[in-house]
């Protein structure tokens, strides 16, 4: 039986069956959970019906809550994209947008539905800005709950300009991808278990505390 | 006796004593640390003589050795800016050059040396900028080795434009940065206890492993 | 007779006839272009068919070629776009992947269709974010072939955390927004008029000069 | 005699005679300078005693009004950075923080002492981060009063990782890099030639007019 679930949302632009760059590599990740009785599940964001907007449900035809729904249930969040213009995708972006709704949810604890969750980032592009969508995407999860384990992230870029991609590159023999994939993988099952054993306890995070305990205007 | 150390890197531009208004946010942060039994320690870069450069020595008068010192034996590390044109002081960024030199050792079990800190921060402006030398500096913390609990950032702005700084604005009685400061200050304590409890293991995150156990070149 | 035509990309996520603030600040631009013979034309994406991809036809019902005829006839290019999560929206990072397409086309000087245009940005968010909006947004825009006057962006932003938008917060009569929507629009202007009489020479930064004068390899 | 005057100010952590990749690049983008009969020359930052601030002198020793002296007797302005941990160099950062001096002079016509002035940036890193560098650093100075031309940046990136840097790995046959620094040289100078000739008209974007011309007062 899976120890831990983990989740990959694929902000590709693409919609199945196309190739798409960013989850071949995230498939390497999934390869590591494998090996660690994690169950990996990988969700193409544009096959669904998910509309801009910065709430959980915006109305008929939604499929957002069906991914909220899967969100909710993993131990672990992978958030995958490309880089075009040198930052995250549009559907990263929405993901991230739709994501605002979870501030009006509580975790059984009173805290943010996302805490004792992990989250790391799998990033491609043909060249420059995995730093930026990985920064911003990391920094986004942490807002909503997430925490992060060291060396979160991997990424494959080619050098200045336009080129081939992670596939056509074979990007899955580059070292230093091969390496941050291992780290990353092996990070996130690592906090995953040890938050799992020793959740973060509801104790000046919550909403209900302030009222109860003000510091400042005592 | 301190259960947890806890180090400020405070990267304003100005001098001691010159007031500083990160200091100022800083210090709410202290606050909370204080009735946590967690040792604090304030250090402004700027007092010191601390070089451009990518190692952790630069030659003769080069203070920073004394910094990293205070690095490495610290729990908690807590970097602290305010921002200049939308983005982290250049002082900040000198710090995180300096850090590059840590990608050269490694702790007792073969990690990076800051593997098993926690690492939040602290910004201050007049005005925009928080969300980029927040996620900025996390980001390059997670790469170095630290684990970011989640809301592991509290900051204070001003609406658009020049205007008054957090000190001169009454910035210590704004609610949301109230909240923030109490939220961060806590998720930093409970993921350093956990993670001084349950360190992430030496599994998939070294180097030596590398040669050991490749995955993709079986 | 007008003397010059402005197009503005609205990028909220908020389809008509919502309140758009975003739109609202826009208008105050609109106002000092009425001032100065200029036309202007505020599109609202989302009130589109406009798929996600990176080229200028993603398919029957795609609804960008409507837009990108605009955008090819205005001399004067404004990207509108709200604050999420700390950086520029989903809609906004769509329209600019969505301008990618126009890297496959020339204009008849050989150059990419968007030169001797120019950009400017016009930002809107409850707190922080603008700079980071702006800056990949202009430098995007760079890219594509637009000149960029100074002072090329306006923005209103309220103080940290969440709190009232532009149109509930009277950010109308807020004086460094005013001063900075002025200074946009006049810009903006001027340098559209002196590109419109003095165009960018196709000299040094077109494909075909490439094979005919390369500088290293002669 | 030369026409135009252009200033590269590179912002390497290295003093001389320390080879600079960054200035490797610059020099090519000179080479085409020098064809088009505009003079160069390159300051690098940190042979120079230029303390941390926010002000055109910050006291005994500073030498930094020498440099903005060959600011102001620019017509180009070539800001040049290496990429540490995904952004531009702390001596960036540091470059820029001192231009916030110039925020508190006018020019003869009333307007910030940098309008009619274009700016430009040359980028290098082993890896990944030239966007991020570029479009910070592009946007500050168009605040600062400067314009950007179409194509306005030039940057050398190896793939994801570390890896050699420009000069080593021959970054200047890399042929993406080539073309960028044969635009972004061209361009400046067109954008300037037609600056000089035609200079961005004081309307609207003084201080001095707010007071006179109220929009929204009135």
């Amino acid at each position: 039986m899976a120890e831990l679930k983990a989740l990959f949302l694929n902000c590709t632009l693409k919609t199945s069956p196309a190739a798409s760059n960013t989850e071949a590599l995230a498939r390497r990740v999934v390869e590591w959970f494998d090996r660690m009785q994690v169950e990996s599940e990988i969700v193409r964001i544009v096959d669904y019906n998910v509309p801009f907007g910065v709430s959980s449900y915006e109305g008929e035809g939604d499929e957002w809550p069906l991914i909220l729904d899967k969100v909710k249930a993993a131990d672990i969040l992978v958030i995958c994209t490309p880089i075009w213009f040198g930052v995250r995708s549009s559907v990263c972006q929405l993901v991230i947008e739709r994501l605002d709704g979870t501030y009006n949810e509580r975790n059984d604890r009173g805290q943010y539905p996302l805490y004792n969750k992990v989250a790391g980032v799998v990033v491609t592009g043909n060249e420059d800005g995995a730093h930026s969508a990985a920064e911003t995407t990391l920094f986004n999860m942490t807002h909503l709950g997430c925490a992060v384990p060291p060396n979160a992230d991997t990424y494959w870029v080619g050098d200045a300009g336009p080129g081939p991609s992670y596939i056509e590159a074979g990007g899955e023999n580059h070292a230093y991808t091969q390496r941050t994939t291992r780290w990353m993988a092996h990070n996130l099952v690592h906090l995953a278990r040890i938050l799992k054993a020793n959740p973060i306890p509801a104790e000046g995070n919550t909403f209900d505390e302030e009222t109860r305990h003000p510091l400042h205007n005592g």
